[in-house]
């Protein structure tokens, strides 16, 4: 039988800090249904309150509250963290790495989620998938960029640490300025491009107006996991039910985000379009560039970083087999679909 | 407070009745991943039965009977269901239809769940996405297929009743067979070809022995949804937690169905191959005239059923605008990938 007594007054209540804010509503919004889940599921007796970054600590600064203790979960994702570890960028997104299924794929039903927790329980925690993007664009630029050598010199302000190191074998300037700054970094001419999401996050940061030239595909973020990371302490004292039950609103959160993305970005596209956005893809000759930019750091990192080594080891050999079964159905299909009129 | 003894007795029972056989691992599994789900989530206090297609009813029953009650519960594929009215596919597919990101986007995102569960009022019943197999391959053929001439008066096995109308109008003549007696007919060669999912089922069956052409991609299903349908009485019936558990262990069903298939087929392919399998994609004017062919029955349905007409009309709204978006940074992501030595 149920010990009714301990049922009534087994009221969890957690904190949760995002590295997001609210502005960013489908990124940030991500850890709002994973809360709303979590509430709707246990009739209210497990509360996860979201903090937006910067409310209860720096964006960047929630790996080490999770790590300590001092919120029980963190939404943010692992790239940021590639400075503490390279191996944080795997469980998120390399340059030329997995698209967004090719991730999920991996996570579980490869070995990607049980080997990126193994490298996270040195940071006392764990993690469950919390959102995608699906792939990125490949940022505003003030000028045309049409071959690998107009990166050379060139201020760029990026996302993660793992991009910077690439962008700086291509020649480039890696900046790292708010996203507030930004626009008028721009303006001024301070900074010469910006990398930030898709057409929905970054149409209401209006770069078009000083930064008409928006390239894709972001090769660096072919499908980037967004991340639950939680205090191991703290997930071992939930119940069971209570365990399953953050697992599966993870998965709520997870699907609805990319799924969300899909939906709106495709309006913003058009009207970025519309409002004199030049929208180019990066020629062959960029990519092949960056691809082998990315790979010599990749090799750096397999001698910096054992994790790094290991993990990223076995992300390839998946990937491998992903991208030649990619290129079957579902390559032939939507190519086919993308030159029909509907 | 809690009321304990209420809680104590409160175990809910629920029968699931699968379209599957056990033998179809990923697909019948999706609805064993979901019990588990509502079985950790609620402590053991919900528990569901799944039932493999024909224990309880025959796999295609299985909407009478959650309609009537018989089961509080399916799982299944909503086009098995064309023939009670053709809105039942676009649930789940229509040729050059949504890929399976692009259904979930219009799904949870856009107005497909809505729309479809208005339809699926008039039966009694709610659905919840319940996993998708990424596009499928086109089937096991004898002969080679060259041009849309070739499907003229040839026996092709299909799986659901819009396939076969558009494949009637290219000129076969669709047979329903069970899966378990397809590959006799197709050494018998009183079958010229059967369609099936993709790689991982398929090679199960064996069909690479006795007809060696294998086709991509399966147009006529880019992101088959499979659906978990629920007696509305049932749904009603639930607390409001039980309801969260409910969608949310669907969530977690259906991104682990796809994210299985996605991991299992490439290996299955490998060996295909190996074992003397011809992978062939289908040629340019093979999909025009298919693509023609599906228009026509989509125009027929417009004119049959008023349900399939509103909902068509926005999914077709919709999917313009996901095409156009998957052009540009997913699809040019997917291509350039497709080309590197991994």
């Amino acid at each position: 039988g149920i010990a009714p007594a301990v049922h009534a007054q087994a009221a969890v209540r957690w904190r949760l800090a995002s590295s997001f804010p609210k502005s960013l509503d489908t990124i940030y919004g991500g850890a709002e249904v994973f809360a709303k889940a979590v509430r709707a599921m246990s009739g209210g007796k497990f509360e996860i309150s979201v903090h937006a970054g910067g409310e209860l600590m720096p964006p960047f600064g929630v790996v080490d509250g999770v790590q300590n203790g001092s919120v029980e979960m963190c939404h943010t994702v692992p790239y940021y963290f590639y400075g503490k570890n390279p191996a944080f960028a795997l469980g998120s997104a390399i340059p030329f790495g997995l698209n967004s299924r090719q991730m999920n794929a991996w996570m579980m039903h490869g070995n990607g989620r049980k080997l990126m927790n193994e490298f996270y329980a040195k940071y006392n925690m764990l993690s469950f998938a919390g959102g995608n993007t699906g792939c990125q664009m490949g940022g505003w630029y003030r000028k045309e960029i049409k071959s690998p050598a107009d990166f050379k010199g060139m201020k760029m302000r990026l996302g993660g640490g793992l991009i910077g190191d690439v962008m700086t074998k291509l020649g480039a300037v890696p900046q790292s300025i708010p996203g507030g700054e930004i626009y008028q970094s721009l303006e001024k001419g301070t900074l010469d491009a910006a990398e930030w999401v898709g057409p929905y996050d970054d149409q209401k940061l209006g770069f078009n107006k000083v930064a008409p030239f928006y390239y894709y595909p972001g090769w660096w973020e072919g499908g980037p996991e967004v991340d639950f990371f939680i205090n191991q302490k703290a997930f071992d004292g939930l119940s069971a039910e209570n365990k399953a039950i953050v697992e599966a609103a993870a998965a709520v959160a997870s699907s609805d985000m990319l799924a969300k993305y899909d939906a709106l970005n495709p309006t913003a596209l058009k009207q970025l379009v519309a409002s004199k956005t030049k929208v180019l893809p990066f020629s062959q000759a960029v990519l092949d560039a960056s691809f082998k930019a990315s790979m010599e750091v990749f090799a750096e990192n397999d001698a910096k970083s054992p994790e790094w080594k290991k993990i990223y080891a076995d992300l390839r050999t998946f990937q491998r087999d992903q991208v030649l079964w990619f290129r079957f159905a579902e390559s032939a299909f939507d190519s086919f679909m993308s030159k029909q009129k509907l």
